[in-house]
């Protein structure tokens, strides 16, 4: 069977079916409805406790960003007009606690689920979670209990939901597989976080795996097997142990250089979101940072971060680097993410909307804001500013001007910054891609940003499940823009980098090596595998393999050739 | 003042303002609510009879499609459901009507403004139009009638609701400006349907005009001017006159040749929704159909459309044609439009979404029939068979691969169909254009789609007011993507199209001409002016103009070149 790869690794193992207990809820009549009411509040109670538990648990074993789902679910407990209606349902109805639940959870999942928002949609998630715990409560059925295992387990479920995957012990759960979800759902993203390996989105698991079955699977490949032949898990177990022995010997290049065979050196930096982040880079020995996200500043609050709330961040990360270059991109940031305070319009494309840059141009003092803390914190460490989503010549250069203007500001107010301080863009737009040359004489350097590269190119939203077959990094169009954009940025003397997945894929580094990249920026946790690759890998060689692939009709076509040509790993 | 042109011509007159009665509604308590509910339902019938009359004078002299808006109106009127819950407030509150009908309108709205999906949203603006016209009704305040008036105006409004324009004597209204909207807006596309001149989104033109003022706009170039010099005025009429004469010599361009003055021919065709678009076609001579769009066979229905239902359609067409070439796009629809038997899933963001040859090439049994209907019916003329939205090559190989069957199949029915119909591509995804060399070997021709290749080579839904002023058929990444389209269709031998807005842009013919382009397909209105303008172009002189403006940087310098140094108009 075949899902998505979501949380590397092999793992080999008994299955444990998380069942999906199917609550069937009647109305009834109830006569002592305070009595009902009072039963509701002690179900209520109990899943504060539990909550709490959970809360702790991921708080110790996983982190704080985990942890903060649990605060969600206990202000859902906590929340007077949602109980308060199905207090009134059980009252008027004379119903029992369990309909009256159902009905109104319904009601609110129906009109969360509807909104064109995704943190909305995620909100109806946490309101599934928590009512499903008060109803199994009321109705005295147990919830699946992932934390008290007696032995190594591989769990299939249907999805995994943010209760599940807390109470996991990693000592017990070496691995999962669920029948839904992306890369980018919860489940693989806690896999990851877990490094626990994990197969998402594979169809028919449920079906066809059972308690005590063997399954084995490789958490990059995506591959399941359940109950196979014993060669096959003979294969798995080699695989596996490779795989460790590689692990170890990935530790060994921490302090190597990132440079190919024949001697050509690159940068590999990593891509952050905040700056408790960096330590992970330090860990994996990363050059710097390639992408320093800022929009976690601005988010899950409810107001804009002050200059010195923003100024005090970005000092930590330059300090912390020492010296090493810290590509900080401004807010990209659109309607898609709910910030009250900014009162962003509700629209029909968000990826195609008011966002990025496009606000910051528009919102010139919140722009301005960040441009000031950025510039002060420039004197203490080496950072460069980076612009995203610019589709114009126009935009760059008003950007630059209120750059200047920002600096003229600080230099009259005596505040020190970096007066050479290195000013890019993104490169995730075709038109910048194909305006490249002319792009090239504006800014100092380049980033490709593939992952929306490709979702603009291809006209295909990542997002979206139901056309996912369409996205992909091996695309002909992107490799083409990406070798365009690299040799109109050496034509004009500058440098490129890549912070899209595509610079973390083992399988594209070898490529991208050979089409010129100056620099990869990627998750942490690949940098070590990713300088192994470049090792073990000619630019020289690489340059006649590009021009084959360029000439390639289409991903499929790429892919298969650089998995016989080129993969390294 | 600045607004967008929407509707083409010059008008000189005085102004009328639609006044925007602010409806102030109070709670107030009601002894005999039966009473009340007499009077609401008085309001209901006296409306009916309105929309009833505006419905008919739609009909007669606007056209079928703006006449449906009433029905859809007397539908709301009829609902049992909202004007039950308004009773529902009379009598549970002792409320008075206005105030129950407006706290039930205000929820219904809030309700379908939320949803994402277009089609809701119009219902939106449907029911405070019917809310509207009620509420007036039950207050006694007049509503603006623009069916009796006695002199030529103006008319300065808001926005016009289809209940204004319905009831606009074409006579006495030479033209509108409103204050907010877009080229697509209601407003915009009655004032083509009229062909009265118009500029809509112009802000603050309410505050600048009052009854009786003097107002001269040119609805091509949305300048619009309140109680101006004389001076001013004189240079509209002037303009006025040239373009009535302008006018005058393109209808005797009627039967001439679309060839440039160095003898260069191409090929003048329409884009047309429905058969009944063929008139207009016939009417202002154009050469052939580049782009009938099928999607109008699906739309307001309650199931798929017949093999034989689409087949007399596209044979109607054929025939009308008489042996000139009809280029049919098959369905190109998404989960932006409401078709409830396809049960679409909703989507963030649907111009990235699950839609036209994706979707066809997964439900196949909907392409299949659409396949049959369309090669039964190029029998009967010369019909050519257009792919919407290809994006990777498997698409276009699954496609034509999906045609070759249903040709097996008519042929083993003994079913007539021309064997060498020729079958093309949209280009209107950027890696459509970076990979077009290649595509270039598998399709009979190209027919670039600038709408959608402009949205997604710059990432702007082009629907998106807020960032339109990032849109444009001038930014330099478009016109050489068009190139490198057109040159590599020319180095296989295919003919390539365009049929987005760009096709028809005066300012942009001449350069298409010079970039090589071989079929022009725009409405069938703007057909004779652009055959003037082929004309009066050398598309030698062309060519080098395209290498200047393929090296500019923005949008603005290429307008501003074309202006200054192409512009034949």
């Amino acid at each position: 069977m075949k899902g998505i790869g979501a949380s590397p690794g092999i793992a080999i193992g008994k299955v444990l079916v998380k069942e999906e207990t199917k609550v069937e809820v009647e109305k009834k009549s109830i006569e002592d409805t305070k009595a009902e009411i009072e039963r509701l509040q002690e179900a209520r109670e109990r899943s504060k406790e539990q909550i709490e538990k959970l809360y702790n648990h991921a708080l110790e074993n996983i982190g704080k960003d985990e942890a903060k789902i649990f605060e969600a679910h206990m202000l859902i407990l906590d929340d007077p007009e949602y109980f308060g209606q199905v207090e009134n349902k059980i009252k008027s109805e004379n119903a029992n606690a369990e309909w009256a639940l159902k009905t109104v959870t319904d009601t609110f999942v129906a009109m969360f689920e509807n909104m064109d928002n995704e943190y909305m949609r995620e909100r109806a998630a946490d309101i599934k979670d928590v009512s499903g715990r008060v109803l199994k409560l009321l109705l005295g059925i147990d919830t699946t209990d992932f934390s008290n295992l007696d032995e190594e387990v591989i769990i299939v479920a249907k999805d995994l939901t943010p209760s599940d995957t807390a109470q996991m012990d990693k000592e017990k759960v070496i691995g999962f597989v669920t029948e839904i979800g992306g890369r980018t759902s919860h489940s693989a993203i806690m896999a990851r976080t877990l490094e626990i390996p994990a197969v998402v989105g594979v169809e028919g698991i449920l079906e066809a795996a059972q308690n005590g079955d063997t399954i084995v699977f490789d958490g990059d490949e995506g591959e399941v097997y359940v109950n196979p032949e014993e060669k096959v898990i003979e294969g798995y177990e080699d695989k596996k142990k490779k795989y460790e022995e590689f692990k170890e010997k990935l530790e060994e290049l921490k302090g190597a250089k990132s440079v190919t065979k024949d001697g050509v050196e690159v940068e590999l930096v990593a891509n952050i979101g905040t700056p408790k982040d960096v330590e992970g880079v330090i860990r994996n020995d990363g050059e710097g940072i390639g992408l320093y996200r800022t929009e976690f500043l601005y988010m899950d609050r409810d107001k804009l971060p002050t200059e010195d709330e923003q100024f005090e961040a970005y000092k930590e990360v330059v300090e912390k680097l020492e010296g090493k270059p810290v590509v900080i991109r401004t807010l990209d940031i659109g309607g898609d993410k709910e910030l009250p305070y900014l009162d962003l319009p509700e629209e029909m494309n968000p990826f195609l909307g008011y966002r990025a840059i496009r606000l910051c141009l528009d919102k010139t003092d919140i722009f301005k804001t960040q441009l000031r803390a950025l510039l002060r914190a420039s004197a203490y460490g080496n950072l460069k500013i980076m612009f995203p989503m610019i589709s114009s010549i126009a935009e760059v250069r008003q950007a630059k001007k209120i750059l200047e203007e920002v600096k003229e500001e600080l230099r009259s107010e005596n505040v020190e910054f970096d007066d050479n301080i290195e000013v890019g863009m993104m490169i995730e737009i075709p038109a910048a891609a194909v305006m490249s040359d002319l792009f090239a004489k504006e800014v100092d350097f380049f980033s490709i940003g593939t992952n929306d590269l490709i979702q603009y190119t291809t006209a295909v939203d990542r997002m979206n499940q139901k056309i996912s077959y369409l996205y992909s990094q091996f695309h002909p169009a992107l490799l083409r823009l990406v070798k365009q954009v690299i040799d109109n940025a050496h034509k004009e003397g500058i440098w490129v980098g890549m912070c899209g997945e595509a610079a973390g894929d083992p399988k594209l580094i070898p490529v991208l090596l050979g089409m010129g990249l100056d620099e990869f920026s990627m998750s942490p946790i690949s940098i070590l595998r990713a300088r192994w690759i470049i090792r073990n890998t000619s630019k020289e060689e690489m340059e006649e393999m590009v021009n084959k692939v360029l000439n390639m009709a289409t991903a499929e076509e790429v892919e298969k050739f650089i998995d016989e040509n080129i993969s390294v790993l």
